[in-house]
């Protein structure tokens, strides 16, 4: 999307034709720095310390990564020590090993001397079709906003929330929650948006916040626990997250505070929405709070906080006594109850398996 | 209550008998500070630039700065000045004008050379006072985690939630939400505390945190979003929060993101207790949502967190961009529906008129 007049996506094949570029999203949102990575090694680096983030978004990377790779030394034993060197990044990052598996498995068939073009090409279909998917997911969730709209007076504002940074910047481009604001944005629909700041690590502040103001959405930063009393008040007119795993029965797992936003909308008849891209179903799993195990991070990312200092610096501080331990867990999972509506690519439906099923039928057998 | 080896109060007349000492509460955690206040310009600075904050704190700093006032010069255009310079510093404070008015009330009638030490006398009472309501509360709250205890087995910890700072540090001691914290402590029960940070300000960062650790009680800080998902996944057996304002009917007014709270309670079957000194029920204002105002405060408390940098030295970080703008109501108002018990001086009640008259029942014929 935009950054001041100009439009980016997140990752970028270089003008040499070789290298890949991507926006180093650490300094975000006080500096705008662009990463040229050269080499595997480079890749490995940037994805592994959060240079880059987002599900979609790794996977593209580390696409380009074993592309990079292959033009240095496309043999056998050179993209399985890419597959493996990737993988160990973020080893539990499932797209990230959907990529790897998806470039390997198209590579290895092909003579030698052929892989490296091969795998340029997947990479860049892998970032085309991320960017289709979202721009599904934007047109679906468009219609949503347009209904809310036209129940409104001609020109009122609509008024959105958002958790988190389910944005353009994790994903190729448009982003899952995102999308739709984008493309409301662009049909010209007058909306505006509550960020929810999103404690520990403060993505909608740092990246949402910045996202948004880059093309011209009207926003407002709050904290985390102001969005209750906003959706008390009647602010909002519906609230759109993304989601890390959605389950067969329609359970969504998504950032930490996430179920708290839910129960709010719920109290208060605000709906409820989730972008999400289709692989991002989880069908092999049914009850989200039985079966997902939520990844508990370092507490220093309570205890401590990053921002720019007086100096024009980035920085971290410490907010809380030094003897005072903190517990860090990085998702939860809001219960299909409380979700409105799914939003994929293929389009809406209820946060439920027979939901589920109306847009994915091939999964029916399956189910 | 506990700092280190030592019991304090948040508020103590010095030795030299005339002026008076306050933790200079702009420092924690990093810095334990006392100030010793005494003139009135010093008081009212104390509290304009909330050295001392919470509303029992600062009603009793305020008698203390008329009494401090009333030695230098008793007369009557004094106390007036003194009344008026002590209000404005914090106009919309319930509880300083209050304790302006009682002192104003108590001296006007007094010889001029009575007055210091009327005021004195009574500014200790009114310290005093909220120690024994705070008492009281910890005393009514106990029981309700001994009973807890009671159905778990012998030696297992009861686990609790708080909100924001409704410790010692907000009243004269023991504080409101936290007494039956302490008294659960020093009866030798084993409990452990999840302390919300509590944005924008971090007060439980700040100020819960390093109570509970002075006194000794096990604690973890987590992020606000956190609370949900421990309740969730049964992590939780009590959340107790303090409150600024009752209603009539038992909406209960405290720090924003309470609300959220309290659904999350409510959903997981988590009883939500409100430690309330009894002079906060407005028995004015019946249905909290409709009528009681929320302060928005500045922005920029949402934009910048302040924290101990790696120099030692605190400092204030910017976590946003430049163009966001920031909403910031300081409030929320937890319907009576999802309050599980107002636990006050006089005992517990349900969160309702006829359980507030049942404690209060003098009220009734203003009901």
């Amino acid at each position: 999307m935009k950054v001041g007049d100009r439009h980016y996506r997140s990752i970028w094949l270089n003008v040499d034709g070789r290298s890949v570029d991507v926006i180093d999203q650490r300094w975000l949102p006080h500096d705008f720095r662009v990463a040229t990575l050269s080499d595997i090694g480079a890749v490995a680096t940037a994805i592994r310390d959060m240079w880059v983030r987002g599900a979609p978004l790794i996977g593209a990377t580390a696409a380009y990564g074993v592309a990079i790779e292959m033009l240095r030394d496309p043999s056998d034993p050179a993209l399985d020590a890419a597959w493996q060197r990737l993988h160990e990044t973020r080893p539990t990052a499932v797209n990230l090993r959907w990529a790897l598996d998806d470039l390997r498995g198209k590579l290895r068939p092909l003579p030698v001397k052929a892989r490296a073009e091969a795998a340029y090409r997947r990479a860049a279909e892998i970032a085309d079709e991320d960017v289709e998917i979202n721009r599904g997911i934007g047109r679906n969730g468009l219609a949503i906003i347009e209904r809310i709209a036209a129940k409104k007076k001609p020109g009122e504002t609509v008024n959105l929330l958002t958790h988190c940074n389910a944005g353009w910047l994790a994903t190729v481009d448009y982003g899952t929650a995102t999308a739709p604001m984008y493309l409301a944005r662009d049909a010209g629909i007058p909306i505006h948006v509550y960020v929810d700041e999103t404690r520990p690590r403060n993505q909608g502040a740092q990246l949402t916040a910045w996202e948004l103001g880059g093309h011209g959405i009207p926003h407002t930063l709050v904290t985390d626990n102001a969005g209750g009393h906003l959706m008390q008040r009647g602010l909002v007119d519906m609230v759109i997250v993304g989601t890390d795993r959605t389950t067969a029965q329609g359970d969504v797992c998504n950032k930490i505070g996430t179920y708290l936003k839910a129960l709010a909308a719920h109290d208060n008849h605000v709906p409820f929405y989730v972008g999400l891209p289709s692989p991002t179903i989880d069908w092999t799993v049914s009850d989200g709070i039985a079966e997902i195990p939520i990844e508990e991070r370092s507490g220093d990312e309570v205890s401590f906080v990053q921002g720019r200092g007086p100096d024009g610096k980035t920085l971290s501080v410490r907010i809380s006594p030094e003897s005072t331990g903190a517990a860090n867990p990085a998702f939860d999972v809001t219960p299909a109850r409380l979700v409105t509506g799914l939003i994929t690519e293929r389009g809406v439906c209820a946060a439920s398996r027979d939901g589920l099923l109306s847009l994915f039928p091939e999964r029916r057998s399956a189910a």
